[in-house]
């Protein structure tokens, strides 16, 4: 049943061959690697808007200001991650550049920090998303908590199906987004140079300021909005970590992508403020504060005021705008869903994450890490009501840690190549490339402080308090994994063999299961083979005594005396007294075992079996074999299975029978056994 | 920590042998199994006047008439057990009874009835008990559901701590309450001969009727206020299935506690009942339906308000009064809490009930049922706020469906004994005790119908509802354990030993837990041993077959193909391939496993290794064997269950150390190899 739902949600598996098809062209690696940083530009300019507003109407005049400022940080990032492009082909990302120039520790630091950031980006994107369909659609405005866990849910479903579907499926509606934006921002040039009015809804209203604000409080609130208009930022180290899905030349093209991804943000971004001041819309976080307005006003997102200011008369436009806003933020949830499940596979391969999140689910996607993201990001859209304005706050913390561990790790980089590089232009270039770096990480440092200044309090510190957690989380399970991996290497001398090799079956009634448990083990042909039950009840017992005796059977059988009427404790005391005995020996404890179908039926057998078992684990020089029975219930399930895992072998493109492709080895004593 | 606490909880656990020495002498007996029945008097005529109150304070006049004939039940059910206490002195009660003479689907019948009844014994009792120290205590009045519930988890505390301690604790309040209420009836009585005036605090009221009652809306009202009344019989059964527990001769001391016990019932209730009149206490199941009464009136039980009218200006007496018949009724729990296990045991064994609950836990109390019945009941108590009215219309069902039953059984227990006896005075005797249980079959089937009809949509279909589930699920259980039992039986023949043994050593990398398994499968010497891999990651396959290669080990390696990654199912196939080959032999798979010390370490290890154990046992001729690496994390975890343990041991009455009783067996080949 489950095993058919999941095919049925993420289609059939795919082999591991079609990995190295996945590349992917210049024009539909935009889409992929840019959405996130394009759909940016749909919630920064507001964000700026609705910090300063704390202040009042007047404070808006410090916008263009301001949004210059963020697009000379991006100008700056995007010329900085050209030269991480060209120089870590490999993709690692941020993650690879910190750990191989700062040190495993700084390469954690960023790994917690894109953890984080992968969910926030899920939850930001997903609460814009639906903000923006909301302004055109109004029963997704009146349910926006429902809504965006819809989205998250059908974004997780679609990822789980895959890599490649998603590359071309994302194309269309992210050139439709850009399309319909630079639509918008000509139109609304256009008829501002034509002098024609174009005035938003809310251009009427006046902002009540939440308190007077100056002075140094000023200083702090420009600062506060500056960090908000960051969150354009986020998206662009995505390019970085997908260089490997490029197609060749890998990071010729990625650079390009990646400029051009910065020429579009920068437009979009000056053109929506530009729009924004000239059509007068107002943006605060709390309706309640717009003078003016009518009691039962239901606020659109900016870029939804603008577009009904822009195409005013035109109401087809405006709707194709809202909707293809909200859909290209609903597909900048999918590079967090494609980063994060790689990052955590790296980070799993680095044994910090346990080794499931490594192995690569039968859809080429690392399915449990899809899943994981998912639900995180569900966590934060119901506790903050997908309130784009709150989730924010927590959002610019964890790219600006990347972003300058990663310039950080850069500037060493180039000074280690450049200790052995000898050749004068070759040398150039890396003091340019390093040049570049080096004011990449003094911008994104510096911005990476103002935002932890004006925003820790508001929310940040959850996400440092994210970050911390990751990071001690990690640090155990590698602490934990290099225990492990200490106490289990060793060399040929373990090798050795044990003495003689004790058999115990355990028996409580006399029937084939117990049967099949004697005729297995006395098969094994163990040095010594005994029977042992345990006399919990003295009647039950002795009727297993007689009965025993009667059948003749040729294996002995010991009663362990019980007057506590346990079970597990008389079976270890006494596999215990046998190793302490003969250290050197090997006891094996056979325990026939019931195989049911149902999942309840388990809840009416085996519960003694399964805790003497789990308890003799502990126990130093003894192997337990389970020697299942299989009632019928369990052939009903059995066949279940293999007929449904034979429909899906027959579903596959193309089917692999069992091979056997090595085998080495020097003592093959029977090869004729071997199928 | 959970072992350490379940002991300081439920103290040490008893021998075996102890169990003969919990034998109730009369004094001790009368407390145990009379508690219920005689706690029941502290609701049964209260309930009456509730349900009459329904027509007004005028249909109060027929309290007398119904209480007479609520007393006639009694003594006609009593009568009628002495007769099943003389003949059944095994003490498996009516279950026994039905199951014997009306054939095993009637037993079960009873057996749903008193599993029900027994869930609502604890509920309707602790929250009559919490009604009744909530008149006196204000804090307990504010808090019913919490004080319900500290009430319910206190005796299952006491109950899994074991039946001794309950006969000797229970003694001293059951004795306070007995006296305390005849002292109350006397004084009461003399104070009325006197002419003295005992008004309740209540009198002054009048009762608002809910609707006019008249003609046959009224003979409706009546016969559910006599259902109502019949609760006064619950427990009259507990003291037939406790005779086992009684001191010689069993059977007589039974009879004897079960008339002291119907005479003191019936004294009571006609005491109270009379009392109640001439005191004008008002009782309705809403205050708001009481006229003249003060806003913040917060009703007293019947019991307090007759005892503050009797005792008044000795308030000491009332206050002492209330409480003891709180803890009686709280002790009655302990009758269900007795009971329901021992049924809950004798069903398992007759395989209607997991097996679990047939092995007594270690403190000589069915801890298993024990803990059920308390879940159950404080569902209930939650579920219904603790209110007694209406957890009293989903009572009185299962009491009569059992007794009912039980006098059907007993009418046909005397026709069988009847058949082969011939002596005229035992005829005689026999004739007389079939009338006595012909009457009571008569009375109990009249009164279950009354019940039925006047009750069941007011709430008794839950509880008709819970019989008919109990009575299914039991049904299935039975089913299922007869069809394994079917299929797990066999003789001799089945013993043929399998023809040669394949050993599989699972591998994924070469380190001491996978040489260790080597080690231990090599000295099982099997006609066939070779390691097996699966290709998932080619560079690990890669480096684990140079690895075997240099390493020169003695056994050979297989690579079996995973086009899919996935790792369960070649290995799957391999073995089955295996097996459809020579289907006599048997193939034998040895996993390394980690053995850690913290569930969260499980988290990071062995997940494939269980996924393949788990689907290898439903393969037929397969043996898996876990070789167990014990991590050093382990050997802590393994120190402190064992210090624990020896703690437990040296803290027992007397130790027994391990025992080997009996050690039977035809082929005892290599004695000197036992301990």
């Amino acid at each position: 049943m489950t095993a058919a739902a999941k095919r049925l949600l993420v289609g059939r598996p795919f082999r591991s061959e079609r990995l190295s098809n996945t590349l992917l062209p210049k024009r539909l690696a935009l889409p992929m690697f840019a959405s996130d940083a394009l759909s940016s530009v749909a919630y920064a300019p507001a964000e700026i808007f609705t910090v300063l507003s704390v202040a009042g109407l007047s404070a808006y005049a410090y916008t263009p200001w301001i949004a210059v400022l963020v697009c000379l940080v991006m100008v700056v990032v995007v010329a900085s991650y050209r030269q991480n492009v060209h120089a870590y082909p490999s993709g690692g990302g941020d993650y690879e550049v910190a750990t191989e120039n700062l040190g495993p520790d700084f390469g954690l630091v960023v790994g917690s920090a894109l953890l984080v950031d992968y969910i926030l980006t899920v939850a930001v994107s997903a609460a814009s998303g639906v903000a923006n369909v909301g302004s055109a659609i109004a029963i997704v405005g009146q349910h926006p908590v429902w809504a965006a866990v819809v989205v998250v849910l059908v974004v997780t479903g679609a990822n789980l199906r895959g890599i490649r579907e998603s590359g071309a499926a994302f194309a269309v509606p992210v050139y439709a987004f850009i399309f319909a934006m630079m639509a918008m921002l000509a139109t609304g040039i256009v008829r501002w140079l034509l002098g024609s009015a174009m005035r938003a809804e809310s251009a009427g209203f006046d902002v009540q300021p939440e308190h007077a604000v100056s002075g140094f409080a000023l200083v702090f609130l420009l600062a506060r909005a500056f960090s908000s208009g960051s969150a354009a930022l986020t998206g662009v180290e995505a390019v970085s970590n997908g260089v490997p899905a490029f197609r060749k030349p890998k990071s010729r093209n990625a650079a390009t992508t990646l400029t051009l991804m910065g020429v579009l943000a920068v437009t979009m971004m000056i053109g929506l403020v530009s729009l924004a001041l000239i059509t007068k819309a107002r943006v605060t976080d709390d309706p309640g504060r717009l003078i003016g307005a009518p009691a039962d006003y239901h606020p659109k997102t900016l870029i939804a005021q603008i577009a009904q200011a822009v195409f005013s008369g035109f109401p087809v436009a405006f709707y194709f705008l809202s909707i293809t806003t909200g859909i290209i933020l609903f597909l900048a949830c999918n590079t967090a869903f494609s980063g994060f499940p790689v990052l955590g596979s790296v980070l799993a391969q680095n044994r910090y994450l346990p080794r499931q999140l490594h192995t690569r689910g039968d859809r080429l996607a690392f399915s449990n890490g899809i899943v994981l993201l998912s639900f995180m990001a569900l966590v934060l859209l119901v506790a903050f009501r997908a309130d784009v304005t709150a989730l924010i706050h927590l959002y610019v913390v964890g790219v600006f840690v990347s972003f300058t561990c990663s310039q950080a790790g850069m500037i060493r980089h180039w000074n280690r190549l450049l200790r052995s590089e000898t050749e004068a232009s070759v040398r150039r270039r890396m003091r340019r490339s390093q040049t570049i770096n080096a004011v990449g990480f003094t911008f994104t440092a510096v911005v990476l402080l103002i935002v932890l200044v004006t925003k820790f309090l508001a929310g940040a510190w959850i996400a440092v308090a994210g970050m911390a957690m990751f990071f001690v989380l990690m640090k155990a399970i590698r602490r934990h994994y290099d225990q492990v991996a200490r106490e289990t290497e060793g060399d040929e001398e373990d090798m050795l063999l044990p003495g003689r090799v004790h058999a115990i079956v355990l028996v409580s009634r006399l029937h084939l299961p117990t049967m099949r448990a004697l005729a297995y083990a006395r098969a094994t042909r163990a040095d010594s083979l005994e029977a042992v039950t345990v006399n919990v009840d003295l009647a039950d017992t002795r009727a297993l005594v007689d009965q025993w005796d009667t059948q003749n059977l040729p294996v002995p059988l010991k009663v362990l005396e019980s007057p506590y009427r346990e079970v597990t404790r008389p079976i270890l005391d006494y596999v215990r007294r046998l190793r302490d005995k003969r250290p050197n020996d090997l006891v094996v404890v056979y325990i026939p075992e019931y195989v049911l179908g149902r999942w309840w039926e388990q809840l009416l057998h085996n519960q003694s079996a399964l805790r003497i078992k789990a308890r003799l684990l502990f126990t130093p020089g003894v192997m337990v074999t389970s020697v299942p029975w299989q009632l019928a219930s369990s052939r009903g399930q059995d066949r279940r299975v293999r007929a449904r895992a034979n429909r899906e072998l027959q579903a596959r493109p193309r089917h692999v029978p069992l091979t056997i492709t090595h085998t080495v080895g020097s003592e093959q004593r029977e090869s004729r056994d071997t199928p």
